[in-house]
């Protein structure tokens, strides 16, 4: 095996193909080469706004000594992967070859998240490294890129799991994502069924239907708040926010009936402005949601697996190593595509895959 | 009985000794003389802020027509008052000259709220009207001062209520006026034994603890949420927002540890300025906290009755009904007090009555 890999490192702003050193597995560590890795929102949003979230993890401590940005960013944290090598006193439970993925994270190395840290391969790469005792096996019958989505999912049910939403609640998934779309199907097999869904795209809220949205709303249309308003009665809304503007965080509070829930999901690091007394008035709870256990992790394997998610709706195009680059550029504008699956071993540029 | 009566009228930013037709109850209500009314933090924010406030409750649409801001608003709803006479079809079913309280909200009014709603006659006046199904009459030891902090204790116990806390968690009271302090009585009531409180005044801190404060903090010399958060360990840490700051609900979800709860009471009218990301890492939970119900005030009722809460400790001082607008002027700077309660049947400046 060479020394060196290819790697995609995201670099003053824009991401690079580079070579650098395949990593060495540590004790309870796996060398695993990437098959296939999606692309997430984060991914273009620490690109596109490399200093203000870099600053922001400075500031909470979680940029360690040795781990500086300068290093780069090796992207990619959505993944399904093979195991290629164990590193010392590890059990080696799994044999070689066998297709693995894992929450990305490295206990084993302080926390520190695998495809956001700077200097820790992440799964854009060719190889990059896990713990083995989060590894879960990837049933054969399920493509790699079914398996790299099972990140998505685990956000969606977390954030559903810490909404509280009961079965006769009304949920509002705004925005048709690949969070969005998780979020419809967690609040599916919890058994809530009226599920409204809001976004621009016709051709997003058709593929949400098939997630199984109840109602789906384009919002220059319809006042989606007010359709989930109606629809409940005297009962909750729980709003979801899953298209990633802050902003919005301000309007939901502004238009979400007294009571209700609202559920924020991604990262907004940006400074918001926001008049609280809406909230206030209305008795608001605010539920910020960001990672999930390993349980969310395996029960979102699980459902793919047993064909609970339609994932295949969900995986739009894919794109080989020497495309990244230009596919960040197309996905930084409006556009079609809900999940890009990165195959680090290939070349090529983006393609649309959906069926 | 005279047609009219002495009524402060807040308008244009200020108080204003005026007087006012004796308002005539209609069915299901009580014309009551008022004893005893708290001056409430809100009073003085939407004095200090006026266009600011009543610009928010026009836009949510609560200010109906007829009961237009130029009426001015007659402030005053934390009350202990006698009942004079009762409208048409009502019950009766206190005799004339009982001394009552009540949840301040004319529900017989399109549930206008006493004290807040242009128009219609609040507590500061020497007249104003109150359904009869919300009465609760006052026990005969009770001092009308101790029975005008029911509503503030009201406020504090449903914050309480909203916020989920559990014995074992560490609560932080951040705050230590009446809504801080009630808050402190229902924790303790509650069952909530570790309970940090912040203030920036000893006297304040002192009074905190008598109420049940396992811990005070002056944030300028310790920093209170370093000490909640260590007294948790892997427990939970509950804020209460009692402050009244809105730029403090940002620095709180700075500092707060992962997976806090914050609880902001009050109204903050102002628009502020928030980074979401510090919650979102965290996991936070923020619920807003405003009104209560019923039972919540007839539970903060027989409290007091029983001894529960040391509600002198509250009234520092009270002030006749020439005295209110100079009395607003003192409370707008830093000082010493916690409740004020008008006596609206005497004259007379601000006077200190603290035990």
């Amino acid at each position: 095996m060479n020394e060196t890999m290819k790697a995609l490192v995201m670099r003053n702003g824009a991401i690079h193909l580079e070579t650098a050193d395949i990593p060495i597995p540590g004790p309870g560590q796996v060398l695993v080469k990437s098959l296939a890795c999606g692309i997430c929102g984060s991914d273009l949003h620490i690109t596109r706004h490399e200093d203000e979230v870099l600053d922001f993890y400075r500031e909470i401590g979680e940029m360690v000594a040795g781990r500086e940005a300068d290093a780069g960013i090796m992207l990619g944290h959505e993944f399904c992967a093979e195991v290629v090598a164990y590193g010392p006193d590890t059990p080696e439970r799994l044999p070689v070859g066998t297709r693995v993925t894992s929450v990305p994270i490295l206990l084993s190395s302080n926390g520190a998240g695998v495809g956001v840290t700077p200097g820790i391969a992440g799964a854009y790469s060719e190889y990059f490294l896990v713990d083995e005792q989060l590894l879960l096996p990837v049933p054969d019958q399920l493509p790699s890129a079914a398996a790299a989505v099972t990140e998505p999912l685990a956000v969606g049910l977390h954030a559903v799991n810490r909404s509280g939403i009961a079965e006769g609640d009304v949920a509002l998934v705004a925005g048709c994502g690949p969070i969005g779309l998780a979020v419809i199907a967690a609040l599916r097999r919890r058994g809530v069924s009226a599920v409204v869904v809001s976004d621009l795209q016709a051709g997003k809220l058709d593929i949400a239907r098939r997630f199984g949205a109840s109602h789906v709303v384009n919002p220059k249309e319809q006042d989606e708040v007010a359709l989930a308003t109606e629809l409940a009665g005297d009962g909750r809304v729980v709003i979801f926010e899953c298209i990633g503007v802050h902003q919005l965080i301000a309007d939901f509070m502004r238009r979400a009936p007294s009571g209700a829930t609202l559920v924020v999901t991604g990262v907004h690091t940006a400074e918001s402005r926001v008049n609280y007394a809406y909230a206030t008035v209305k008795e608001l709870d605010l539920k910020f949601s960001y990672y999930y256990n390993p349980e969310e992790f395996a029960e979102c394997l699980n459902a793919i697996a047993h064909g609970e998610v339609p994932w295949q709706l969900m995986v739009t195009g894919s794109v080989g190593i020497d495309g990244v680059a230009s596919t960040f550029d197309a996905l930084a504008v409006p556009n079609d595509h809900i999940k890009v699956i990165v195959e680090p071993w290939r070349r090529g540029g983006l393609e649309s895959t959906r069926l």
